[in-house]
């Protein structure tokens, strides 16, 4: 279904060719000024057509308010949002349920709600879903601050190119904050630079190129989450996996962990002054399901965008035969960089529920 | 907290130390007969103490039904089961509470549940608990095979060892059921006796190694799942980091997608006969959060166990001081192995959940 | 929070005065094609300034649907609905936060959202809100009667008049269709017009009446539901609840089995030609959670509205004295007509909900 | 399903003739310290054969508890616990599912279970498995009281006779625990004695009688509970019809709301010192889904015991034919008194849990 969270509950809703696209927000706590321009700003990062590395596709995602603030501020009611659809040209998308394009929904789609399912332009797993999403978002990364909390990702890795990583245990608010300020957020410049060109040879090819965003939330108190099946790994990840495309979630080392020997993985508990710290933080900040109060470190695996202009093979569901097709259009050869609000949002999301609870 | 799924809810209790632990399963169809025996079997693969390469430490993890089963099958009513705690020697677990092992979560409960934390044996973190999930999900994976799906998983990786990978497009029942009869369960016996090499090496140098586990569901129908926060790997994920010591979670090609081109990575649809499948399965048989009905596969960390014998760093939370630790007693240098049988539990939990709803 | 149901999904948002209410209902089976101009006239019937005996406000409550209908037919997404609010005069409604009216929501608003809560025209909890649950309603209505079930409430008592009871073990669905038709759905027209009588005289009173509603769902197979929490009475009377002004949710002879002897109240069972039938239906076709495939019977008790044109005494919160208030406009002097419509809706919702389940 | 509330979440299982019957409780604050002869009066009140009007059948509900108690103390893991079921004598129960007694659940639950159905001693229906939810309730009154609200119901009405009702806008924790200690809660002992006469007229005519339950929970902050579909009402009833035999569910005036006029029912506002209070209270504590801080006031209906020793008309499921049974035993000819400290159990579970979130 198309709701998160417990406390905090975000419904979305709408296809990338409906007449809207939005999103219900219930939960917030009352008295709270979001700062829109700052809402703006993180679904500005989202959108395409923003920088030469990605979509060239221009939406217009001016978000309009039907309830829940009052003079700018939350009243205590859900709030909800709007974003109108202009782009809804009349190209024909109905050949697409006859000959599904590969690693794409339609066919998954087609099977669960059959010839009904709106396929324009993805329909409701259009990534232009995610614009609600980071509206949303945006209203709890300020909560979150109000608490102390920062969220911020980087791009760890793109095709085979990886951003220098931070130490786990000490990354702080102000390196968070200096990646909130790029537009192509990663640690090293030089790193970033080698991305865009990958992303730009891939463009040249008529392909496309995935990577790994990597997200810290600094400043969480220990002793945040629930054993079990409601332990932070768990809400994230049930999140996370909400976002198109994406493959894998993982914690601190991650499957890197599955290489190293225990007395390299575990962290050794220090004092940093009159604070409980740990030398490094391979645990990703949450240990039983419980955050630590280390930084929260997740990984998320972002597949190669599907849409690519290469032909490619399929199938004839109507003759059950084997044909090829070319999916026509301008294609987003990496949504990794868009995908970084995306990431920071949906945590920022789960995360606060889970304070909130 | 401690329940998983919706249609069929799995409440698992108690800790290493207290009289019992235990499950109630709700939503179990009616006129279900359980083998009882295969019940058994798959908790003895989780048992420890059953062969070399795993911990010394034997349980005796005899369940008893209490509920919900008349004449040997489901009437409808909740199958309750207790299994006795016998090994509660008086151990003195107090110090821990004092000077937390690193990568326990004895530290997080503390920040969480205070000073009244079970410690001993890791309360309610302790793998023990992991029995009673087994129990559960041997009736599900049972359930599951008279739907026609068949979940098995491999030990993909111990270490730096690896286990060759099957074709995703074509794993089938006959390949998971070899799996299934193996004490070991890899593909190749070869790369199964180098994972039981770094095991030992690890055993011998008082420490420990972890791994990855992959896990299948064949015969899954097309169609199950749900877009967005209900989807396949959502449930998958949200379940799966309820077992200790998972890192990450990741479908198909998991993280290695972000490493690959889209022309690579897209699954190019092909006719099999005259049903509609893949020519790769990057996408671990899930797309846009439904499956494909080719197989499912999901890869899943596990990182070394944080129990080891060698001294290690930590504070002491009484005088805020560093300090260090010796955690006596012999451990297991790899939970991967009896991690297998869990991981197929909570797979076959959650899958048969969705397919209920 | 405000959104009701498991597999079938509404969530409610808006306020009186905010620029619009409406809602999603996610969970809908797609290929559903809603007669529309029925979801208008079940909401025409809630709306008020229909007729003599209702308020005298006029809403048009015109619904557009944003997501989830593709040339008329549900697609699989979330269907998304707002209806814009154009009655939003500048009345100052502040003074409604120093003195808050007698048995409104004003006041415990206040005590949980503060100063932010919005108490313009009652904010999110105005009645207005009951415009979307009938829309989403409508759909559920709809996607009954094609799996046989037929919904329709009666007025059961208007002030002391009461209307005749139809025999709850034969009701049929003639007899529902009928009361779908009527204006002012009483199965005794003499009733029905001294209820109006005693609304007019409220009227003139400056006061307001109360009401009992009783719905009625036939041709819902027996085996739905669940026991204990889940049963159609748990989800039933949580979901009703949900609607402004209700005090009382019973089944079948409700409150009065209290004062029956169990020989009385026992429905005994009967064969109705190759049908198990009983005599009678106090049960409301409710046991043990679970249908019984008769009639089910819901009484729902809707308090005297609270606005009432009367001078009355209240508080002000802010010199902390008792003082009084009159409220100003003109009321509507029994909500319970425009009720029934949104009692159908919610009790639709729920049954379906079940169904789908 | 089987499981109550969202933070402190209460599983129940069972049978009436299964190995036994017992609870988990999930989500109690660490380091409570539970009375245990408070929780075994609270059971005994409860169980059966404690008094002469009621059933003679005698219990022994000890429950065992299996975990989440350290020294006496809730350390964070799920409180589980377990009664043993001794009675479970050899009768013959199968002629049950042929001929199924008038208003049980042995009908509906055959629809649902099919066959398999654990039809003895009405299974997971029978009265017995609120033997558990007295357990869990007990944890959660004491909690309350640590809040400073107390939870106590008296006998409104058996049969014809009613109780005196104490003024709900001033009904005090004296009068609650006053009730508390009397083996038959009711406020007029003059009324108790003619309900107790009532209820063995029933015995002597082999019939049984109904009641109303109402039942009070004073010193509730203002404020708790959530609009729309997670109110104090939708949560309260949701839970209170999960007891068996319960047929309605209404707040302070309830039904009787209905044929009052609005400047009768509503509760003016009043200075009582320095707090805001009411001249009445018959909106019983709620307004909007939301306390107000006055004392909370929940009727509930019970049914007459269908268990009566008189012949009465079935169906034979086999023949298809109508045909009548006697049920044989000595029946309890009123459940309402052993009823009482279910309800308050139930009230105490779903305050707290709302209260907690």
């Amino acid at each position: 279904m198309n709701t998160l969270g417990n406390k905090l509950r975000v419904t979305i809703f709408g296809q990338s060719h409906a007449p809207a696209i939005g999103c219900v927000i219930d939960g917030l706590p009352s008295g709270f000024a979001p700062d829109m321009e700052r809402v703006s700003a993180i679904m500005a990062r989202r959108a395409p057509g923003q920088n030469t590395w990605s979509t060239p596709r221009k939406e217009s995602d001016t978000p309009e308010v039907l309830s829940g603030l009052v003079d700018g501020r939350t009243c205590g009611a859900p709030v909800s949002m709007v974003i109108r659809n202009s782009d809804q040209h009349s190209r024909d998308y109905a050949g697409l349920k006859r000959t599904p394009r590969p690693s794409h929904a339609d066919y998954t789609a087609m099977m669960k709600y059959g010839d009904d399912y709106d396929v324009r332009g993805g329909g409701q797993f259009s990534g232009r879903l995610t614009a609600p999403l980071c509206f949303a978002g945006a209203f709890a990364l300020q909560l979150l601050e109000q608490r102390g909390v920062t969220v911020a990702a980087h791009i760890g890795r793109i095709a085979g190119v990886s951003d220098t990583a931070p130490d786990f245990a000490r990354v702080d608010r102000d390196e968070l904050e200096a990646l909130l300020r790029k537009p192509f957020p990663v640690f090293s410049d030089e790193a970033g630079m080698n991305m865009r060109m990958e992303i730009e040879k891939a463009r040249m090819d008529c392909d496309s190129v995935g990577g790994v965003i990597r997200c810290f939330a600094v400043g969480l108190p220990a002793g945040v989450g629930e054993p079990m099946f409601d332990g932070v790994e768990n809400r994230l990840a049930a999140s996370l996996f909400g976002i198109p495309a994406v493959r894998g979630v993982s914690f601190g080392a991650g499957f890197a962990a599955a290489g190293m020997r225990g007395s390299e993985h575990n962290d050794p508990f220090c004092m940093d002054g009159n604070r409980v710290s740990a030398r490094t933080n391979h645990a990703g900040g949450v240990l039983g399901g419980i955050t630590s109060g280390l930084p929260l470190v997740v990984n998320v695996a972002i597949k190669p965008t599907a849409s690519i202009s290469k032909e490619q093979d399929t199938v004839d569901l109507q003759t059950k035969e084997n044909t090829s097709l070319v999916i026509h259009g301008r294609h987003d050869p990496c949504i990794v960089p868009r995908a970084v609000p995306v990431v920071e949002a949906v945590t920022a999301l789960a995360v606060l529920d889970m304070m909130l609870e």
